[in-house]
């Protein structure tokens, strides 16, 4: 009887692959790595996020076994309320993801129904014919943890986000010897995280991160502002501790800031002493040199605290010279414009600015080239699966594992949905499942449709323009004058006099068309191509024409 | 009687400040320093460029003697044609910038009209009380120069564009003599590129972009592809020297790319040996290790022919086994994610690529912050003024010359249209000319609108829901149906019973308000919050909503 394969893959469908989601399959039992979403890319605006597409779990949801969670990061937890309607099987994760995916299920009101487990790292539990044992990574958030997972063909690994940190904030290392263990009864894969593959060289500890907070907050003669993700809760650690260092209270603005600050502290994994924290209104009272802000915004979100500071439109906080703005993040790709203009005003507004690119007041959260050789050279698979990353980074690094002397044939560059199959001495694709990715948009979910977006667009380079016509079924008479408008059209007062004339052309071409005999249902497409081209002649440009026509 | 002073005006406004044109002015004459382009912003979509508001020049035409260019980029010659239509001065520039300016005018018409002339570098010639010498710098473009200019209170030294290169492609550096002869007579004031002044250490030589392009050309077993700017003549001779040497023949694609290098060639900016540029159907007869293909779309601009061959749907290349690309351009900021799936997608095809954040394939053309102390310690100015940058650039900028020993008294960080008047012991800003910048949007000109950006953003995100309504005047009742269309709206098929039921709900409630008697004139306003609550209600998103009511 043939050996029966270990199945991998890659789902999620956007932008990096392998991601959000991924699934192991082992005869008639399926676990599945991570349930996150993705940020939507730039021509899709206004799409909240998009979902991996489980059509195939669902195809298959006897099967499904098991989630597993490497960290609560929106990109691996998201779409668990999605998924877990569907599809509502067990949850397990650690203790920090557990508490960041608990609140999300609460306001889906699905935290009655859902079964959740908390795992301890190094505590080996059965799902099925998997071994399952979480291991330590050191992330941008605590509690994150790579995946070891014993089957019957071998071990794999999955690193889940990772990077090498001696030196983390909350102490807890990447765990080597875990690590090594398993590589000491050999690994049959290693998944590993991609993301800066494209980076030469070592990721920086967040220790420098720290280091240089804090001589901010020593130096600095007013007041210390500190923008950063409200899930990076080792940042918020360091501008806590460097605050307390120098004698600074802390108040804390920008909704999703407050509500982690006070989760992370309740769950023991920030030390707050007590009195650090105060509201804005005593902050206030103090003298600048005792007051540290943080705030959101540090991807210049429009609405964010830090963006109506910079613009000067804050209800409670002005730029007051001698105060010091630390932007602590690094631009997220499409975001950078945005950060930018940030920077620049808050300059106009007279603060002192540090950020990425100019002092060290951010590192990232992924390994760096060097971090991936040690993974690989410690965990020294038979076979390799970079993952989490564009189709350009998982080239770099399974370039990375090939020039550390894997053979081609054992390093694989998967697509969503393709589907690798493991055997104990051989592996390859051997289909590609399609998928769609799945786009929440308000209450609405759909699948993929380009040209939703693709129109989107088309509005955008050149707004509409809206024609109505009036006729009479039997007389083929034209009723009334035609009426047009415009949005996001021209922006000055030519308009009135263009689209007049305009009118006029749709009435006299359209009157002769009536005559000539034209079928009514073609009414639509004939004024609009009327007015297309008048427009085109006038202007240059084509807007999007809409024409209803009424035929009374 | 008091000393008359220069005024310093830097025009634009977008964006980088000083960038596209600065005015000088003494007494009663006004000199200008470049009349170029700027590329919008990405909430401006379909915006071809942004021109400078010349209203201040056109207020002052009797007193604006000329226009002097540093260099041929857009940036900096893109708003002649615009400018020249309404103010017909001399234009003095470089002789490359003058065959580029030449084909421009030539498109606009305006080639008999104007007065251009071509200036050699260290040849002073006087302009009213100005003695100007332009003289050379490097940049990413031949014959690029700065502009010593000699007023009745000192020397102005305008850097243009620069960097240092100690080992250019066309071999003419940046003319330190030069710089150290105005210094010797003593600088009131220095305007120098900010554009890198985040940047630490020195920008790396063209030269090792070369050895890198020469070293692919030498290794590579197939095809190799460069894509590059088509004003990077620079980037061209190094391309077609590698291939040269390497006994290879280079076929050219792109439009703007095949005429730069007809013009360049001509005008004895590029050496090509005889018989180098081949057409592509030659190519295709040669084994893939003698081809090289020049292409552009560096930038991953959607319809270039890069993208389309990275999509797989370029009429003449496809990508083969053993082809190399070379991306040599880094992204523009806002192109990131559009470079991003063009290296993605070239890569999903089986090519081989090398881009910027992995390989030296380019370096830009601005000094970085060694080279700006460089230029700072040399022409030692009494007084600094960043130009060209971001406000934060230019605030990094004057940090370095105040690290310097510049007295922040006499350095100057100005927005568009400040007004700084120098005397010869002092300066400051008197004024502030206000600012319109005008967006060309095909034929079309106009001053900034906002609301034009915004509401094209708006159905960006939502799309557009279009409807129309016919009633009688007299008998104020309803005729025919309640049309309804949408736009980039939903992407599903539930739209139409969800318009159906919409559809019917408008007719309910408007035949109830014409009996109550509303205001004809309200129909529209009515309408439209009727069809947007129902669609809110349904969807969760408000979708611009146009109505168009038929009154006969």
């Amino acid at each position: 009887m043939p050996e029966i394969p270990i199945r991998i893959i890659p789902l999620g469908g956007l932008g990096e692959i392998g991601k959000n989601m991924m699934a192991l399959e082992y005869g008639d039992e399926i676990i599945v790595v991570d349930a996150g979403v993705q940020f939507p890319e730039e021509e899709m605006p206004e799409i909240d996020f998009v979902i991996p597409d489980i059509t195939y779990l669902l195809e298959h949801s006897d099967n499904v076994k098991a989630i597993l969670i490497t960290h609560g990061h929106e990109d691996h937890i998201g779409a668990l309320p999605y998924v877990l309607k569907q599809l509502n099987v067990p949850v397990y994760s650690s203790r920090l993801a557990h508490g960041l995916i608990s609140v999300k299920l609460r306001e889906h009101g699905l935290i009655g129904n859902s079964r959740l487990n908390v795992v301890e790292p190094n505590a080996p539990f059965k799902i099925g014919k998997f071994l399952i044992e979480f291991f330590r990574v050191c992330h941008s958030i605590p509690d994150a943890m790579g995946i070891g997972i014993t089957t019957p063909l071998g071990a794999i690994i999955h690193t889940g986000d990772f990077k090498v940190d001696h030196t983390p904030v909350d102490g807890n290392k990447t765990d080597f010897s875990t690590l090594l263990r398993f590589a000491s009864e050999g690994v049959l894969l290693l998944c590993s995280d991609s993301t800066y593959s494209e980076v030469d060289g070592y990721t920086p500890s967040e220790q420098i991160v720290g280091e240089e907070i804090e001589r901010v907050m020593s130096d600095a003669e007013g007041r210390v502002m500190v923008a950063t993700f409200a899930s990076l809760i080792s940042r918020m650690q360091q501008v806590i501790d460097a605050a307390v260092k120098h004698d600074r209270k802390v108040t804390v603005i920008g909704r999703s800031m407050v509500n982690n600050l006070k989760m992370a502290t309740k769950m023991g994994y920030l030390r707050v002493p007590e009195g650090t924290i105060i509201p804005m209104n005593v902050a206030r009272e103090l003298p600048n040199r005792e007051v540290v802000v943080l705030a959101t915004g540090a991807q210049g979100e429009p609405t964010s605290a830090l963006v109506r500071i910079s613009n000067g439109t804050h209800k409670d906080i002005q730029i007051v010279p001698g105060d010091t703005v630390i932007v602590s993040s690094s631009p997220i790709p499409g975001n950078e414009t945005l950060v930018s203009r940030t920077i620049d005003n808050l300059y106009r507004q007279g603060a002192q600015v540090l950020y990425s690119r100019i002092a060290t007041v951010h590192v990232h959260g992924h390994a760096s080239r060097e971090e991936l050789k040690l993974m690989l050279s410690m965990v020294k698979p038979r076979n390799f699966l970079p993952v989490h990353g564009e189709y350009r980074h998982l080239v770099a690094h399974a370039d990375i594992a090939v020039s550390m002397g894997l053979s081609e044939n054992n390093v694989y560059v998967l697509e969503d949905g393709d589907v690798l199959e493991l055997t104990s001495d051989k592996g390859s694709v051997v289909e590609s499942i399609p998928i769609e990715p799945i786009f929440v948009d308000g209450k609405h979910m759909w699948n993929f449709q380009a040209e939703t977006f693709h129109d989107r667009n088309k509005l955008a380079r050149n707004g509409v323009v809206v024609v109505s016509v009036s006729l009479a079924e039997k007389s083929r008479e034209l009723l009334g004058k035609t009426g047009i408008k415009s949005f996001g059209y021209l922006g000055d007062e030519n308009k009135e006099n263009l689209f007049q004339i305009t009118s006029e052309k749709v009435h006299l071409a359209l009157e002769g068309k009536l005559i000539d005999g034209i079928k009514l249902n073609e009414v639509d497409q004939l004024v609009s191509s009327i007015v297309s081209d008048h427009l085109y002649r006038e202007i240059g440009k084509r807007p999007i024409v809409i024409v209803n026509t009424a035929i009374l």
